[in-house]
């Protein structure tokens, strides 16, 4: 028996198989594009990436030579925020709108004036901003009214896809905590929201828990996937929420750090916090994809991306010798820069090149190198951005315990994970114990995980986790390494503060520039 | 007639051959070692210097084609702070101690409970810094006593290189003022030093005005160096102030600004300005070599170096395009840079790879980079290397200007003045008229116009000049521009100050780190 795990995230999709016992089976991956019609826009093709979905079933599912009739049941795990309005007949009236689309900044201001930031926060979980669907659905209800109109439904990711497999636009707590429009507590649309922003209830998807069947693929949907007709469907969730249960973390102490071109942090909670000091900071706090849970999740904007702009930038010569050599480039320049002493000679970087994530919160905030010399090159600035990337993990690794969270060991994927150096500076950096999974496509699993407990083949979320989540490899602190760490990371924290005023003042400047070039 | 100008400066030394117009006929360059016998030691070996000096000058005459008996008469423009002890048959008893050695740090430290930094300011014009000759002397004292028994003169090069080519070792009052053991006002050594030293002051050379003749080369020094015997020998002067008069300035107004490795800023005065807010900054006041006049001389220890070091550490596509194309790799990487828009995109560069020299006066400083995004790469690295450079000269310049010190135009000189983009950056950042000199071999036009001052080739000092001082190019700022640049400027001020404290801390957290490890 086998099950389907199906990923929609930020620039591609992926389709996992997983047979029962929780071992990967297959797996497919495509890309598609992202448009941006100004500048500041971002957008999705909805049928590009239905596409997408389409082709990486088939593909896993090929490349697995498993039966289709053997698959017997699915759920989807999705990027945020990001929805297409659709009509009855399921035709996309607009391009999917995402996360960093900022067209609703006017819609958001003009809200904090209808309802307080901290009513919201209370409500939702999330410290306001124009990212979340609520504002956008009032930018398209201002300014595309008669779309608006026309609109059946505004679906996300994962009420898109369970609609066209099975005919139901079920959305789970988790993602729709993301909208901005959810009330964490209640497990439904706030009436408190809708009723100042002017939107239609009924225009939203259904709000389910997570791992409930919601329907089953149509005669339709099998005939374009492949899959069998009543394959069952079963309600998924927010990718970083079935991250956090791909890696068993459903109680407090595991903690999930995905470190890719962003870096995601998720604590599980008992229950929500909602300390009015976290929305200043950046936190949201809403619901887990696992039975009667809440998360924290904390993120920094630029990880791994900073890894991709040296090489752009300065790594020419590693590009090159990756090539000749038929070795990957960040696995020379992770090399190159382990041979780099601890704390790369006094170095510093704060990775705020596209503004500060959490706790630091700060748009205006840009990448800061401090403490150079003549004696630094690429290895030092490589181990460096590595170290700060870290630290600002640690930063919010004791500001989440400062708020009472608990924080035992860190259960890490993504890019960053790849790279034993990086991992082992985890764990000295943060002083935790660090855990390389044995399934690093944490949300797929996450979501097949859902899918398994939907159709009843697990006894409940414990054993589902007790068949997918296997330590593969552990790194634990060297005590000695920490302490130099610790030193390092005291000053590293005073940097952001200490010139935290400046950053405004910077980006002023640098709008008169704008105009005056 | 023809006149020799030679330049023993830190790390070679040079030899240019004029004519009585202030042509310059023919020059010569030779490197020669330093030695670090420690890390933080720094020493010349003295007859490899004067082999150098011989070399230099035959290789000029040669290059000429001028006949030597038609040299009349040669100076010697000399680095400050380096001495040699000899005996009385001028055999070198050690090498040359340099200025950037920190041996006598404990010398120095315990000299400042014999007499107070601010009267020591008074005296010498400079604020105290191990870097002086005083505390150097009082460490062969201590350490090598038997040396400094045996010794005759202990002697900077000006002195060194007179005293082997007439026999009379004699310092003028602006190398004398760098010893920190001559009062700038009484001119002459100062007992109220000496006598706390403990230090014999007939160890020390004669000091004179610079252009006064004082010898005539020696049969001896004929063999050696193929000058004729009977060439008169005059005395010359601190690199610096050399430099200041090679450009013409000796008035207040007029500044030279040297933008090498280093970059010097020496702003000529009537009397010397010794306000006690400048020890602090590290700005020193002391004899210039123009006739009763007297300079301010401030420093960015990391200026040109700044481009070697981007050049060896991320330039190698540079160097190879330059090596292709044959021109020079800095003409690249300034052409590239200038592509770059004003402000580098909002990138700010605080130049302190080796401390913060005036006004921020650091030894703890190091670099700063901030404003970066990943569009940032290489070209608005370089563009805001060189832009940070010059927010430090203005920077000092404004400070000097506060202090009460006249600057109306820039007479610049050095590696930095070979580019037109830096020239015409200059005046845009600091709103100052800059002048690029005809001739640009400014230390080694300074001795040559003493040598021909005293020879009474000139009336005056005014008359040297005119014969040796005119305007190649002048670059005035873009109003426009300077605009943009005072907003990234009033930025940039702000940046030392909110750094400074974790200066201080990173400095003990990287001494810890070396412990360690």
């Amino acid at each position: 028996m086998y099950i389907l795990g199906l990923d929609v995230g930020t620039t591609g999709c992926k389709a996992v198989l997983f047979n029962v016992d929780g071992r990967l089976i297959a797996q497919s991956y495509r890309e598609y594009l992202l448009y941006h019609p100004k500048p500041s826009w971002s957008e999705e093709e909805p049928l590009e990436v239905w596409r997408g979905v389409v082709e990486t079933i088939k593909e896993a599912v090929a490349k697995s030579e498993v039966k289709v009739d053997e698959i017997e049941v699915l759920s989807v795990s999705a990027q945020g925020e990001a929805f297409t309005p659709l009509d009855r007949e399921l035709n996309p009236l607009y391009r999917c709108i995402t996360t960093w689309d900022d067209r609703a900044v006017k819609q958001h201001d003009e809200f904090l004036k209808l309802i307080d930031r901290a009513e919201l926060f209370e409500i939702t979980g999330h410290p306001s901003s124009p990212v979340y669907t609520l504002f956008k659905l009032m930018w398209f209800k201002e300014n595309k009214p008669e779309i608006y109109e026309k609109t059946w439904k505004f679906l996300l990711w994962e009420d898109f896809i369970n609609m066209l497999l099975c005919g139901v636009p079920a959305i789970d707590y988790s993602l729709a905590s993301r909208t901005m429009i959810f009330d964490i507590r209640r497990l439904n649309w706030s009436r408190e929201i809708l009723e100042p922003s002017g939107l239609d209830e009924d225009k939203l998807p259904e709000p389910h828990p997570s791992g409930k069947v919601v329907g089953e693929v149509s005669r339709k949907a099998s005939d374009e996937t492949g899959l069998d007709e009543g394959t069952l469907v079963v309600t998924g969730g927010h990718d970083q929420a079935c991250g956090t249960l791909g890696v068993g973390a459903i109680n407090p102490g595991a903690t999930y750090v995905a470190t890719g071109t962003v870096e995601s942090i998720v604590a599980p909670l008992h229950k929500p916090l909602l300390r009015r000091e976290m929305i200043p900071m950046g936190f949201a706090s809403y619901c887990h994809v696992a039975p009667n849970r809440y998360l924290i999740l904390g993120a920094n904007p630029t990880a791994g991306i900073l890894l991709r702009w040296f090489r752009d930038k300065f790594g020419e010569k590693y590009v090159e010798e990756a090539s000749k050599r038929g070795v990957s480039v960040y696995d020379l320049m992770m090399e190159d820069s382990s041979k780099a002493p601890v704390g790369s000679q006094g170095l510093l970087i704060a990775p705020y090149f596209m503004g500060a994530g959490t706790p630091n919160w700060d748009t205006y905030a840009r990448g800061l190198i401090i403490g150079l010399t003549v004696a630094h090159g690429k290895p030092e600035l490589i181990r460096a951005i590595v170290e700060g990337i870290t630290y600002e993990l640690r930063l919010n690794i004791e500001t989440l315990e400062k708020l009472g969270v608990e924080i035992e060991e860190i259960r890490t994927v993504g890019g960053g994970a790849r790279s034993k150096f990086w991992l082992q500076l985890k764990a000295d950096i943060t002083g935790k114990r660090v855990v390389l999974p044995d399934i690093t496509e944490a949300s797929s699993a996450g979501a097949a995980m859902l899918a398994g407990l939907g159709a009843g083949l697990y006894k409940d979320v414990d054993d589902a986790i007790s068949k997918f989540y296997r330590e593969f490899k552990v790194y634990q602190p060297n005590l000695n390494v920490k302490k130099t760490y610790d030193r390092f990371y005291r000053v590293y924290v005073k940097l952001y503060p200490a010139v935290k005023n400046t950053y405004r003042e910077a980006f002023q400047v640098l709008e008169a520039a704008g105009r005056e070039q």
